[in-house]
């Protein structure tokens, strides 16, 4: 199989990684993704990692790539269900995921794209999660 | 991998089948989504078979019984995003999938268990789409 299916909930898009991301495979979903943001006019992309156990730079590269092709057609990318030990390897890799959000899971990574359609909905809630 | 990740939306989980049900792949899914279930009190499930280009009544049979199992645990289960030549197949195959709903894609999908959940809107737009 070398697609990963594109799930559009509302104003977003889904995606689950489940298989190991080889070139081919992963070059298709930026395509693919890029080609559904802009067919459907969707504002955020979530990406769920909590299948993935092994993480390297490429993996790391890629999510970057998908959340900066995204941004440029007004939509956010927030990578979800990342496991303790790819948040572990992926600091020691020194891959921080730049320009990427993340969130637990999808449903608080759906809340923080709706936080993000709605800024008036964040200001009067906007205590929640800032360590400041 | 031996795992499908199981993703928690709102009263609803997501299921999105993307590699080949092997046995024991397919006994894990339906194990991992009871217990689910039981622990979110989700009150439906959605399993997504849109990257699914092959099907056989091994596959048919799994669906059949991840839905009998969860409606014991009062919740329901909706199969969506099937493509066309599966549909074909299944019925070529004699298998009308009894007791499965099905919806055309996720957001319909949610849709229907949610006017499962609220069976007052339901009655205002009672043309869903029951196999039974």
């Amino acid at each position: 199989m070398d697609k990963i299916p594109i799930l559009r909930m509302g104003p977003f898009l889904l995606v689950t990684i489940q298989i190991d991301l080889y070139d081919r495979l992963a070059l298709n979903l930026e395509t693919d993704l890029v080609n559904m943001v802009h067919k459907t006019g969707a504002r955020g992309v979530l990406i769920d990692i909590s299948a993935v156990s092994i993480v390297d730079s490429f993996m790391g590269r890629i999510l970057g790539n998908i959340a900066s092709m995204t941004r440029v057609l007004d939509a956010e990318t927030v990578v979800v269900g990342m496991q303790p030990a790819v948040a572990i390897t992926l600091i020691e890799l020194g891959l921080s995921l730049t320009g990427v959000h993340t969130a637990l899971d999808v449903e608080r990574g759906m809340a923080l794209l709706q936080s993000k359609l709605d800024p008036d909905e964040e200001l009067a809630n906007d205590n929640d999660n800032d360590v400041e």
